[in-house]
C-alpha cells in the first residue's frame, strides 16, 4: 500500500545514508564542547581523530550540509554547529504526540532533551479515564478517542509509542490510520507499518538482556 | 587489556546471537498475552506467524532455553515463559547503578519496568552537591566520588550512563577503573571501553534525526 509514497520517501532518504544521519548529532555535540572552549576553525582530521572515525568519511558526512570548508583551516566551528543544525531540522520544531501517559511516557514528557534535537512532544494520549484531563510536565493527556482528529487537525506527523507491549501494534495501526509517517517505538514489540512510514525501534528490554547475558 | 577476559566473555556470548538474545523478550512478551488469554499450549508455527518471523528461527531461539516441546501440542505456554525469564536472567536481580541524576537518570530511577526486565538501579551518583544527598524515586544520591568504592564494595557489574554528553567518556573509563564490564550509555557519544566489557547505546538523538528527516 501506499507505493507511490514510499519511493519519495526512499529518494529523500537517498541523498544520506542511515549511518551518516546517525554520525551528524555526534559530530555536533563534540563541535558544542570545543566551540566552549574557544576553538575558532576545525579541520576534518581532527573531528575524526577525536571520534576514532576517517578523515574521509567525516567529510563525506559533513557534505551533505553544504557547509563549504576553509583552505587549510577547515571549517568555521560555529558555521558547522549552525549547518549540522539546520540540516537535522534542529532549528524547525517538530511536533509529536506521545501515546501511554504511564510511567516512560511521563517521564519522557519531561525530557527536556527532546527540544535540543528539534523534537517538541505537545500532547499526550490515554486510555486510562483517571489520568485523561491530568496534566504532565505543563503537557495535556487526552483520551485516546481524541488522538485521530487532533493528529489531524493540527497535521503532526510525528508519534512516540510508550503503551504496554499488547497494546503496541493497535496503537500503531491509529497512529498510521491517522496521518502519523514517523514512529519513536519504546516497546520491545516489532510493530508493523505499511510502505512509507519510519519507525525507530528504542529496545531497552534487548539491551538489558545483552548488558545482563554479558556478566553471567 | 583484559585479553583473557575478553576470549571468555566472547565464548559465553557464542552460544546465542545477540539478534536471537533480542527476540527472546519479544517472544516472552507475547507468550504473556497469550497466556493471559488462557491458551495452554503453542506451537513455533504460531509464534513464528504472529510475529513475523520464520518457524525454524523460532525453534532455533527457544532451544537456547533448554525447554523441552511436547509432540503435536508445542510448549506449555507457562513453561516457555519461566523458561525465557530464567534464560535472560529475570527471575535473579541484577543490580546497576546509574551516573547522571539529571532530567534522564531521575526518569529512569523511577522506570518501574526496569524490575520486570531483571534490572534494579540500586542507587545514583552525580557531581552536583546540590543533588547529591538527595532521593529521587526512593533511590539515594551519592556523591560521584563515592562511585569507585560503593562498586567494588557491592560487586556492581551493570553502569548507566546518563551524564550530558561532555562527561560521557570521563565517566564510562572511571566506571571500568570501578570493575563495571556493562553499560547502558544513553548519551549519544559513542564511548571506548577495554575488551571484555560490553556496551549498549540507547541513542535517541539519532534516532529522533532519522524520524524528523523521514517527515521532510
Amino acid at each position: 500500500m501506499n507505493k507511490k509514497k514510499e519511493a519519495a520517501g526512499d529518494a529523500a532518504l537517498k541523498t544520506i545514508s542511515e549511518p551518516a544521519l546517525k554520525r551528524l548529532p555526534l559530530y555536533h555535540q563534540y563541535l558544542k564542547k570545543v566551540h566552549s572552549t574557544g576553538m575558532q576553525d576545525i579541520s576534518c582530521t581532527r573531528i575524526a581523530e577525536e571520534l576514532n572515525l576517517t578523515p574521509i568519511l567525516v567529510r563525506k558526512d559533513i557534505a551533505y550540509t553544504s557547509i563549504q570548508g576553509k583552505p587549510k583551516t577547515g571549517y568555521s566551528v560555529e558555521a558547522l554547529i549552525t549547518a549540522i543544525e539546520d540540516f537535522l531540522g534542529w532549528k524547525n520544531t517538530n511536533e509529536a504526540l506521545l501515546v501511554g501517559a504511564g510511567n516512560l511516557g511521563n517521564a519522557l514528557l519531561g525530557y527536556r532533551q527532546f527540544n535540543e534535537y528539534g523534537l517538541s512532544i505537545i500532547a499526550a494520549f490515554d486510555s486510562d479515564k483517571a489520568k485523561v484531563g491530568t496534566t504532565v510536565h505543563g503537557k495535556k493527556v487526552f483520551d485516546i478517542d481524541r488522538f485521530e482528529n487532533i493528529t489531524q487537525r493540527l497535521k503532526i506527523k510525528i508519534g512516540i509509542i510508550t503503551v504496554s507491549a499488547d497494546s503496541a501494534q493497535e496503537v500503531s495501526d491509529m497512529m498510521v490510520r491517522s496521518g502519523i509517517t514517523a514512529i519513536l517505538n519504546f516497546t520491545p514489540v516489532k510493530i508493523s507499518v505499511p510502505d512509507g512510514v519510519t519507525v525507530q525501534q528504542v529496545n531497552l528490554a534487548s539491551s538489558i538482556a545483552i548488558l545482563i547475558r554479558s556478566i553471567e
